[in-house]
């Protein structure tokens, strides 16, 4: 019996040896969907069988993973979190107060992130999203400061973290610091650092070979606060998906010691911030496309690659379903712009100087939302639009309806709601919720992620995985 | 070599066979918050937190399960499922048109429920519920009906399934057929077929130690429709936990062959129809305590019991959090009664035949919710009170409120709303909404709940890891 003990002893460990290194990610996709909760990713799903007419759902690439769970995201100041404390708690596994970045509640402690610990760990690391670079999600992972508001000097901490690959619309303030003083931009301190800056992804494609560290960015002269809405894009505007592609390569190229890319998707929350439907399920699809290029490269090399898909926070308290059991949100594919674009439409057409007919304004409403078209619009509600039209386009008061990330027409955002309520989705409110956010894993180690956790939970599972080495 | 091939094949054999049988449930509950949305469980935890000034979650005894994930809900007529569709779906692993219990749209096709599955393979069968036991998610696993609403014929169904243990309140029509017809009542026929009846707890006791089949319900003369909510009861009043007591206590007595057991949270559903959210929050924690019944057993046979908790749907689109950051739940546990407790009082104040000052209104407002105490009420909203108060108090004008299962006074709703709204929790809808339905489980075989899937696929697996038959 002694040789059949020690036989299953052996086989015990090899078992047990086989199972870890099954496990062990080498290239690993932190996906954030930023205010992307449940009810965002659930409505996107019936909004896409309902383009077909059908009354079930059409799953995304990452609401079909093998692993799906949820964590709480309170924040350590407060029920509901903002970015800067999610952030926080995903890249470096401990809560903070709200507004803070990558620190403790008193701004005096630095933690190291997930992507700190990667990079000390031989792996390449980047760090993308489709607002600006120095906004609070992909600020928690590289910077430490204690507040999100200091954009200048969040973006100082890029630097230093010597970081492979950043991706995303620009910088918010690189010559402005907390004090609100005039600086030297920090643009050329990046390319001192060995950065290389890419401007668009034709600047990116002409650089990327020679490169060692990048920076991609948005086109000169566009906006560098975000990238467009994904319904405002059009053909040639800089994408997640491109950005996220784009990363991938820089970070595999010569490189056969992994990497961690930590991908956001941070105009889920704008678009629902301003209680906008359509635009924030067009901008979960942005991110979905994002997310099936991480599935590509899982695919070539499925027992190395790990991909965590989740959320800092929901946003807006949305709710499908408003009443009926018959739900319409077919309806939303009405709507062709953003409430944000739509806003500026009407905007101009006020600033025009000629005097702009109600029905002109319909015309506007009906083409860009289908109000009055395939969206019915009773008198009552007609009349609730006309007196702000009236207010706004004759007597020019109270023309705007002001949400985190906008300022947008107040006609524009009530023509909105009107939408939205046609088309079977409710908000609770123009800020974040403490729902559950959402968690979907696939590749190896994944069924770590099978149930109900905390928030920090996944960055300490994911370092536990891999092997890499975080605060306590 | 051939030696320890044969060893290495011999030890997987062991191996495959002890996971096997380890996961195979011997115990299976089936345990359905009806409504119960993954938002309703977290405004669960994060009220429990409150009421000890955290802002974090103090979890139920089911949300700590080691596996969590979520399920689509949709019926196959509707986007938005009702509890008939709901609940077969659970039941009998099939989508069926809203209305319909345990079979095909059309009505013409019976399926076979997992209880059933269950009896057929030789394990005891106990369906139990805090409201009536021929409503709509209880039926659904032992009666095949092309509605809902056919209550008589439902019960009908309740005799030939010979299940052995029924609870609930009791039943809503045991002697009107659905042609509205008067017709012997159902009490005699359950008896003639081996049940024996037991109204109330202490009943109960008395007969269980004889009775073969039992149907336990509320004492004689208490409302049949349903419990009372969790708010209202006072000691003695029967409550979920002691039916599924009794249950595990009836299943268990001189039987080793296993048993399932289906125990519904009636009336989560109700509050939340009525947007009553303290009434939901203490409902929620009713039917955990049911669960920590089950969590009991379980401690006691960890390898062969099973427990699932889920829900049908969820109900009224429910948010935490409704504008800022910083959540005042704790405000919620100001609410002492239902709002259809607090609407009986307000309407029996009403029927006195006095004159009632609005100051003696003001005064039930602030015992039962805290408001103008705890809960500050603006100018605004108590000129918005005073105006209903006076159009149902002075000129007995639109008094009522109706939500599904209520017909709530309307100034017992608007304060309620009131409170809700001071309490951080908005909603959507007085219906059902299309929300991901929440899974939770424990024991053999959970591992099998780990990725987002359709409300049908929880009896199919369920089915497949008891080794129990249900319709392909």
């Amino acid at each position: 019996m002694k040789k059949i003990n020690v036989l299953f002893y052996l086989f015990l460990l090899f078992f047990v040896q086989a199972v870890s290194a099954q496990q062990k990610p080498k290239y690993v996709f932190f996906m954030i969907g930023d205010g992307m909760g449940l009810n965002q990713i659930n409505l996107t799903e019936v909004f896409l069988a309902a383009q077909q007419d059908r009354n079930t759902v059409f799953p995304l690439a990452f609401s079909t993973f093998p692993y799906a769970t949820f964590a709480t995201s309170y924040s350590l100041s407060h029920g509901v979190t903002d970015s800067g404390a999610g952030g926080t708690a995903l890249a470096v596994g401990k809560k903070t107060k709200n507004g803070v970045i990558g620190m403790d509640s008193a701004g005096t402690i630095s933690y190291k992130s997930v992507a700190y610990a990667a990079k000390e760990a031989g792996y390449k690391v980047g760090i993308t999203t489709s607002v600006s670079i120095d906004h609070a999600t992909p600020a928690s992972f590289y910077a430490h400061q204690p507040s999100r508001n200091m954009y200048y000097e969040i973006a100082q901490d890029l630097v230093k973290s010597n970081f492979d690959f950043f991706g995303g619309s620009g910088f918010l303030r690189p010559d402005k610091n907390a004090k609100n003083e005039q600086v030297p931009s920090l643009f050329p301190r990046f390319e001192q650092a060995g950065y290389t800056l890419a401007y668009g992804l034709a600047d990116y494609k002409r650089i990327k070979d020679k490169a060692d560290k990048i920076i991609l960015m948005n086109v000169k002269g566009s906006d560098s606060e975000s990238l467009k809405y994904a319904i405002d894009q059009q053909p040639g505007d800089l994408n997640l998906a491109e950005i996220t592609e784009s990363a991938i390569e820089s970070l595999t190229r010569g490189n056969d010691q992994g990497f961690f890319l930590m991908v956001e998707g941070g105009k889920i929350d704008w678009a629902a911030h301003a209680n906008d439907a359509t635009t924030t399920i067009q901008e979960v699809l942005d991110f979905n496309e994002a997310v099936k290029r991480a599935v590509s490269f899982y695919e070539k090399h499925p027992d190395e690659t790990l991909i965590i898909v989740t959320a800092d926070h929901e946003t807006g308290g949305i709710a499908i379903g408003n009443g009926s059991s018959r739900l319409n949100t077919k309806l939303l594919a009405q709507q062709k712009v953003s409430q944000t674009a739509l806003s500026q439409m009407l905007s101009d057409l006020r600033a025009s100087g000629k005097t702009v007919a109600w029905d002109e304004v319909k015309q506007v409403l009906q083409a860009q939302l289908g109000l009055f078209g395939a969206v019915k619009v009773s008198k009552e509600e007609e009349a609730h639009l006309f007196a702000i039209y009236e207010k706004s386009f004759v007597k020019h008061e109270e023309e705007a309806a002001k949400s985190l990330y906008a300022n947008d027409d107040k006609l524009a955002s009530e023509a909105v709601k009107m939408l939205n309520t046609a088309g079977s989705v409710g908000w609770a409110s123009g800020n974040h919720s403490a729902a559950y956010i959402p968690i979907f894993a696939i590749g190896a180690g994944a069924e770590q992620f099978s149930h109900k956790m905390e928030n920090i939970d996944i960055p300490k599972k994911l370092a536990e995985l891999a092997g890499w080495t975080i605060d306590e």
